[in-house]
């Protein structure tokens, strides 16, 4: 089946503020969630509608919180998130952000007391296309194993970025520094594939290829290696430790069964390349890509997304009969 | 043979001096080698001179440029290394970098026309010892394949972070974003030792493990795949395409036999974490030492380093007899 974005979206916000969250909260998540769906990132996309619905039952997250925005600086923005999400927090912050890294070449947003539960281009690709360059982290909850030790601490801790590019779309890239996005290896384990060897391992420490096991009581591991530990460190203590929010470790959901969002924090830096070299950034980077192309990469960072994007604008959003309905049946 | 650091400064500094530095890039450029060697990171450390110096006969680089700083805004600072090396273009802009990142709570340092041949933690680890966090990229010279094409495109595009650690030296981490750094590779070369699987490919594009036919018309690969190769292609955006410097492809040495520096640019943000978090940034920082300690992490990035400089302080720096020698002979 193939419904139209506007209506995709419509639903999920009728949802989300059948659940508990504010219109503008509402309005917000539906965005973010339906973007995904429509550009093809299913594990950040209807997929994760259940687990919001069950985080807002269980009273862990306030789908009515409005963020506390703390103007400390000339390129510094603090939001208290209160114990919202974090993307209602950087709507209420976007404005006054974009004039910061105007005014001052560079500003960084520190968002704190917020729950992520979504992907991370769609927090900073709306910069690029305004000619900004933006780079984000957020760090998430305890699953992924630091290089060289025993037992996890790391969350799946994603880094984002997102140039633009000119006489084309941004260049976007958002990864987990875990070796596989979580949401891919649920998806693994519903559709019951084996994941590649050094994605995880098991309850005992051993490696698997079974994403159940991974989930069970297991735990990931970095990507590349003591590299990849290196970056998720970087993002726990640019996510948590610099905005105020928590480490991944250091929030316990037990007393709220359902819930499913980390309670952490995200940090977000935004440059605006004018100040130094005006249009010729947007330029350049059409140059590197290019150069890329010519060199035989076939698909650039962000481009399967928005490949997937105007096909939704012309068909429609690609959406299963019984998907569908599971949604509509989360507004009763 | 152990030789006090002082002395081997000292060295470096006068065989900088001989070959067409001022005394005040020899200066920077003395302390930056030798802090390599004495931290045991000697692929950056005595064993680049001869490279310096070739470079500097060469006439590829200028030793006695001054360098050129504009203060564009807030949090933006730009730097004409007028084709000398970038750590004098840093140096020079040092005081005012940090004045910016304590003011406005974030700051950039965009540095181009610039030559970077030595480690990039010693760039940052500097600020961490203030209190603030810092980030830098540097891109180098085409050797790295990106994930999916046939032909080098990128440098070796190292990423280095440092932030303060309450009652520890500072975190510091510095990865290239290619498997391996082009001097290790060199090192297994000269040592005649094979490369783990992945580390590049020879010169008919197929995976090798001897370093000598990467080294000569091979590439390296990005590490952790499709992943270190985004990391990598933001390097050049952000040390290249941001900074007004070349890419890593943009530079032809072929009329200055002798050079071996990359002609590109070098990104810097800082970040003062008492804006938000006063001292409680580096207490988080500690925190997350200890849980990583607890989870079995036995070696911290950067700790390492931090223990042979301990070594170094009580014994000297070590090395080879042949390797002094041959650092005197750079002298005549």
């Amino acid at each position: 089946m193939h419904v139209p974005f506007a209506e995709l979206k419509a639903l999920l916000e009728s949802i989300f503020e059948r659940h508990g969250c504010t219109p503008a909260v509402a309005r917000v998540l539906a965005a973010n969630c339906a973007s995904a769906e429509r550009d093809g990132a299913h594990s950040h996309g209807v997929f994760r509608m259940p687990g919001y619905v069950s985080t807002l039952a269980s009273g862990w997250v306030d789908g009515k919180a409005t963020p506390e925005i703390s103007d400390l600086a000339a390129g510094y923005i603090s939001v208290d998130a209160r114990g919202g999400f974090a993307q209602p927090a950087l709507a209420a912050a976007r404005d006054l952000m974009v004039a910061k890294a105007r005014a001052a070449g560079i500003a960084v947003l520190a968002i704190y007391n917020s729950h992520h539960f979504a992907a991370l281009w769609p927090d900073v690709e709306p910069f690029a296309e305004q000619g900004l360059v933006a780079l984000s982290v957020v760090n998430s909850m305890t699953c992924v194993v630091p290089h060289g030790a025993r037992k996890p601490v790391f969350g799946t801790n994603p880094i984002a970025f997102a140039a633009p590019c000119e006489g084309h779309p941004p260049i976007v890239f958002d990864m987990a520094t875990s070796a596989m996005a979580h949401g891919d290896v649920q998806l693994a384990a519903r559709a019951g594939e084996a994941v590649a060897l050094g994605v995880g391992v098991d309850g005992q420490g051993q490696v698997t290829q079974d994403p159940a096991k991974i989930l069970d009581g297991g735990a990931l591991l970095p990507f590349g290696g003591h590299k990849g530990s290196a970056l998720s460190m970087m993002v726990e203590l640019l996510a948590a430790a610099l905005t105020g929010g928590h480490f991944s470790w250091e929030f316990d959901w037990s007393g709220h069964p359902g819930a499913k969002t980390p309670w952490t924090g995200q940090l977000l830096i935004v440059i605006d390349p004018q100040v130094a070299q005006g249009q010729r950034f947007a330029q350049r980077s059409r140059l590197l890509l290019e150069q890329m192309e010519a060199a035989g990469v076939s698909r650039m960072p962000g481009a399967r997304r928005h490949l997937e994007r105007e096909r939704a604008q012309r068909e429609g959003v690609a959406i299963t009969a019984s998907a569908l309905q599971a949604l509509r049946d989360l507004l009763t």
